[in-house]
């Protein structure tokens, strides 16, 4: 693993050299974790031409969870508690006669920037943009195989929950159960706050749990993810409470199901990205089911639970092998509730098998 | 309450007309909520001299938690969901003829604040600074009432947990079930990630809780805070587990609760920020335990969970009454563990009794 962290950061020095630039200042953590390995909260990349330097807090626990382990040719740069890594290492870049350092500047906020042009004096300061997203877009198996785990993990976790009595129980204490159930199961944390909607809530894209409590013949929507070594997974289902779903739960399910399906079985390398979302959105615009504004139906997934590439209707790019997506299109009738059903998968050729499935727990409508 | 959002609004519309500019587009989540008393995700308040807009995603669920009830005069801006609402507010800020908008350049990135610029036409951009912020640092009574709420949230959970067995537990799910007790008894959520940190893990200020099991002989330091309305607090006690701590236990502890007297005792309106770090730290260095950079002994603490003003051995300003802060020294000897204690309580004057205590959980050396 030491041998792709560094094979990522030549590739980084390969853009800058190209763009100009002779350094990189990274400090979006999901890029610095991407680079090195390890993410301790706050910490600052500067990569230049010959060097990897760290600057990161100096009152990280040392026994902690084993992420701060950090490869030995990144040499650490240890940080006052309190004091800004980022003008630590602008600092560096000076010393070390940086001519030009990019710096990302969708990450720094203004100030910040204004205080890295500051401190690297002598230093010119450039743009280098979502570059390290870009290289993240594409995973290696090492990072599929996190990803595959952190998809395992959820699918427990929701496997359990489906076998215990809901009927009573409120969404807030079926959300906070699902989260300790991936943590048992060997998940970092959540990787985002789980999301249970019953009744009228159901369906709901970003519904905050609340005090409602299961009746029967309420839909159940659950939404959850685990992350797994810094790899997030997301996936939702929808079930229904009770002995027999109404028609019309039938009826939804149904068509949401087949969406979601027409979506996951667009994707394909060479594919356009607005290609799965308008496979499931025709379907649902069929059935009458349009957005004003309309959601994506998926996007692309890893270190972060939202990343490039996104499944939007006007997404032009095309997608690759090996990019981890979700495809997840969901109906929501207000007053009534609804039906989401999402997987993540990975981009694969027809000649591996085609999309890989990670979240693997039926979408059939299960009556609980 | 709706009068106390306007006040505040006033108050930022007298900041913003002194120093020049006729608007100002507040996009840090805090302060959009201090201002509006809603912060629903990824919103942005435009506040004119007349009118104040919030720009918010379209999708927000209308049946949520009830923080999205917006005050009849703030007129909100629906947004497609994925687009910027900062762009959004800007837009408005051109069309209603706003001639110089003050930003939060602390909270815009640079790519960010590039395109509320671009957006923005025939209107001169300029740096509010940590406006909010300054306004946020002394409470009303409404607020110290939801802390002082908060606060009994993270006392009762942490009361239930000191009555189980503790023994054989991990500090992961001790730290899972102080945020499900939390989330029981009312909180929003936990105000930051319950930190539990046994044996040689104890005493650590960021320690992420680990599998590590609880066992006899052990300190065992909890740091906790419940988040109620938004309003969060923070505590930190150490206990031993087993019949009797050992000698060395019971005079480190003894050490660390003299320090985290000595810095709350030194509480009051009109004190300089720095003197209750000195008095915590000076019996502390006086028994050989000295910081290579000393971490300040608290900060102020509301809306977010560190903010102005900072209790740092280097910070001069001057402490006000009704300002919530955290006192909360503590020593860690590597490889063997150590003592946290921490309260929030509320800056008063003598006349008002002095410090209030918000945390009140026992700060003895219990043997669980």
């Amino acid at each position: 693993m030491a041998d792709a962290y560094a094979g990522r950061r030549e590739r980084l020095r390969e853009h800058c050299s190209a763009a100009g630039s002779d350094a990189a200042l990274i400090t979006r953590p999901a890029n610095v974790r991407y680079l090195t390995g390890c993410a301790p909260c706050g910490a600052t990349l500067l990569l230049t031409r010959d060097r990897a330097l760290l600057a990161l807090p100096d009152d990280l626990p040392p026994d902690d969870t084993g992420e701060h382990l950090i490869a030995p040719e990144v040499t650490q740069v240890p940080v006052p508690a309190g004091a800004d890594t980022a003008l630590a290492a602008a600092d560096a870049a000076a010393r070390l006669r940086v001519t030009a350092l990019a710096v990302e500047e969708h990450d720094l906020t203004v100030s910040r920037h204004r205080a890295v042009a500051g401190t690297a004096k002598g230093v010119r300061l450039a743009e280098l943009g979502p570059v390290v997203e870009s290289l993240r877009v594409v995973k290696d198996e090492h990072e599929i195989g996190d990803l595959r785990i952190a998809a395992e993990i959820a699918d427990q976790a929701l496997g359990e929950l489906l076998e215990s009595i809901l009927v009573g129980r409120t969404e807030r204490h079926l959300a906070m159960e699902l989260e300790r159930r991936m943590i048992d199961h060997g998940a970092d944390r959540a990787a985002f706050p789980v999301s249970v909607g019953t009744g009228s809530h159901s369906g709901q894209p970003a519904h905050q749990p609340t005090d409602r409590r299961v009746e029967e013949g309420d839909f159940l929507t659950v939404v959850l993810g685990a992350q797994y070594r810094g790899y997030r997974v997301s996936t939702a289902r929808t079930f229904v409470i009770g002995a027999a779903p109404a028609p019309w739960q039938v009826e939804l399910h149904r068509l949401v199901f087949r969406a979601q399906r027409a979506g996951r079985e667009a994707l394909g390398p060479g594919v356009e990205q607005c290609v799965p979302d308008r496979a499931a959105r025709q379907l649902l615009e069929a059935a009458g089911y349009t957005e004003a504004s309309p959601h994506p139906v998926g996007h692309g997934i890893g270190l972060e639970i939202r990343e490039a590439p996104r499944l939007g209707p006007s997404d032009m790019g095309k997608l690759d092998s090996r990019v981890p997506v979700t495809v997840g299109p969901g109906v929501h009738i207000p007053g009534k509730g609804g039906v989401r059903i999402e997987d993540t998968l990975v981009v694969r050729p027809l000649e591996e098998g085609g999309p890989e499935l990670l979240t693997i727990t039926t979408k059939e409508l299960l009556a609980l």
